[in-house]
């Protein structure tokens, strides 16, 4: 591959030039700039983008890491946090932190190895004091989902129990008192709180808890559908169940179906994200909405700040509150 | 942020010392090792990873090229050549060429500037000139999903062509003979072979083909709902559809059960690559399998030997070949 000597040499020019050419310089020609591109055009010279990000200490690019690159969701984080990076000239370099605490930690270390001074970190695993450690060493380093004490104004997170309340109520009001819920088996805040939630509007409603209407698996279609065979085997009174999020709806529903199981006039059932899967389901998936767009949007645009040394802004919203998006899979008990 | 001299000098070593530790050379002895570790931890020094890319010419990252970071098949080929970057020590880059010949350039380049010596590229709109040219320069450049000619060795693709034929076929042989076509509107090779593969199933049987069967629109579910009102507008005789893909039947087969028309009773679908959705819509999807995963991770094995300067295996599959995946929704016609 072609060095930038090369280039200079073509070009009759130093090195000193062709790199003010490269880093789009003023006190350069008009004349020198076309002839240099030239050069490096006709040598199919790339600029180093490491040695720039050696020498500036700073990679242009914005580290993200999610729980798990093949979940529709961490695919809905990544791609809006791109759009904001291709919008500021950013590249995306991306680390996966596989919902284990090792890999979590292996993964942010290893961006801040490639100097991303912006980095957006969906991180549940990782105990908070190696986390307030890492937080301290870069102030660029923004938390999504998750609230880290004495760094809420670089968290972004969704107030996570309310919303699983807010789906449970939605069902109570439609008359429903025997109601599953579809946990996550993951021990992380999500999955306690959105149980808590659950829970809540229970109590709420004075309807007794029982264990018996609640199944773990993990957080995704397959999960959902073990979950439910797991409830059905052991109750035929509920009528209505809710679900950690949309991927288990659609996996528990799979499962209703291959059982004559009739939605939403047999069992009614609410998700939890709204991901694009809820308008495809049949019925259309009526559910709690998590607004990741733009939550992650704000935060890769406050980790670009907080890189740059500038503080938050005044009306950042650290804690989002979910709504309900009602569709077609809840009905009257009856 | 701490520098590698920091180290140095915390340890008592050589600045030379400290960087064969960073690189795992031998010629330190286990002690030093230790020393020159505990340095580092206590001082929270990060080795820069731009540096050893930089003196290595080579950054330790594998780069991809997809066409829509938010489209589920781009999502599945991230997530299976960032398993192959983990395996080997590597981290992800990933450039969006949002189906736009501009972008895809600029990604190439962007991760050739990056130094990513493995390239595993999905580019549908570049022209082969540009390709060649770039295909030349970086030995460990490969396609995926595309065949250009004169680098079929590191060409990864899928019959496409087969893959609708095998789809059509299958509804003819269930006696259906108006057979509705929503075909992605984009001017790429997968559109263009697909949509021949229907038509060569229905010359195949003598069966006539009609422009007002079929719809062009987004590849995606929103897309899928747009052609499918299309041909409910033009038709009330078809009785099956072919997909371009699982995401179009998704949002087909919502816009039929809005309009009450029984898949498969009324109307029989066939989708295409056989994404997790196509499990979880109901009926579940019959659809042609598109082995994705098979077929990005040899592409990422064969960019990381390609850039080591291997030759690829003797028993690389350039081109795989669809297959059928029978579910329920398709019906014999009635």
């Amino acid at each position: 591959m072609a060095t930038i000597k090369d280039v200079a040499k073509l070009a009759k020019v130093s090195v000193a030039t062709v790199s003010r050419v490269i880093n789009d310089a003023d006190n350069v020609s008009d004349k020198t700039r076309e002839t240099v591109k030239r050069a490096m055009e006709k040598l199919n010279y790339y600029p180093d983008a490491n040695a720039r990000a050696l020498s500036q200490q700073n990679s242009n690019t914005i580290g993200i890491v999610v729980a798990d690159l093949s979940d529709p969701f961490s695919g809905a984080m990544i791609s809006t946090v791109e759009k904001v990076a291709a919008k500021n000239g950013h590249f995306l370099l991306i680390g996966n932190g596989y919902h284990n605490k090792q890999q979590e930690y292996r993964a942010i270390t290893n961006l801040i190895e490639h100097r991303c001074s912006s980095l957006v970190v969906h991180a549940k695993m990782l105990p908070d004091d190696q986390l307030i450690k890492l937080m301290q060493q870069i102030p660029g380093m923004v938390l999504i989902n998750r609230i880290l004490k004495g760094f809420e104004k670089r968290c972004i997170a969704l107030d996570s129990r309310y919303g699983s309340y807010l789906a449970v109520k939605h069902l109570i009001q439609h008359g429903h008192t025997n109601i599953g819920y579809l946990s996550s088996k993951h021990s992380i805040s999500d999955a306690i709180d959105r149980l808590q939630g659950y829970k809540d509007a229970l109590i709420e409603h004075n309807i007794d808890i029982n264990d018996n209407f609640i199944a773990f698996a993990s957080p995704n279609e397959e999960g959902g559908e073990q979950a439910m065979m797991s409830l059905l085997e052991r109750n035929r009174q509920i009528t209505a169940i809710a679900c950690y999020n949309d991927s288990m709806a659609a996996g528990a529903m799979s499962v209703l179906y291959d059982n004559d199981i009739k939605i939403p006039n047999d069992v009614s059932i609410i998700g939890f994200d709204d991901l694009l899967i809820a308008r495809y389901l049949h019925p259309k998936l009526t559910t709690i909405r998590y607004p990741l767009h733009t939550m992650a949007e704000q935060a890769a645009e406050l980790a670009l700040r907080l890189a740059k040394g500038e503080p938050p802004p005044t009306n950042l919203i650290n804690v989002f509150i979910p709504t309900l998006t009602k569709r077609y899979s809840v009905n009257n008990i009856g």
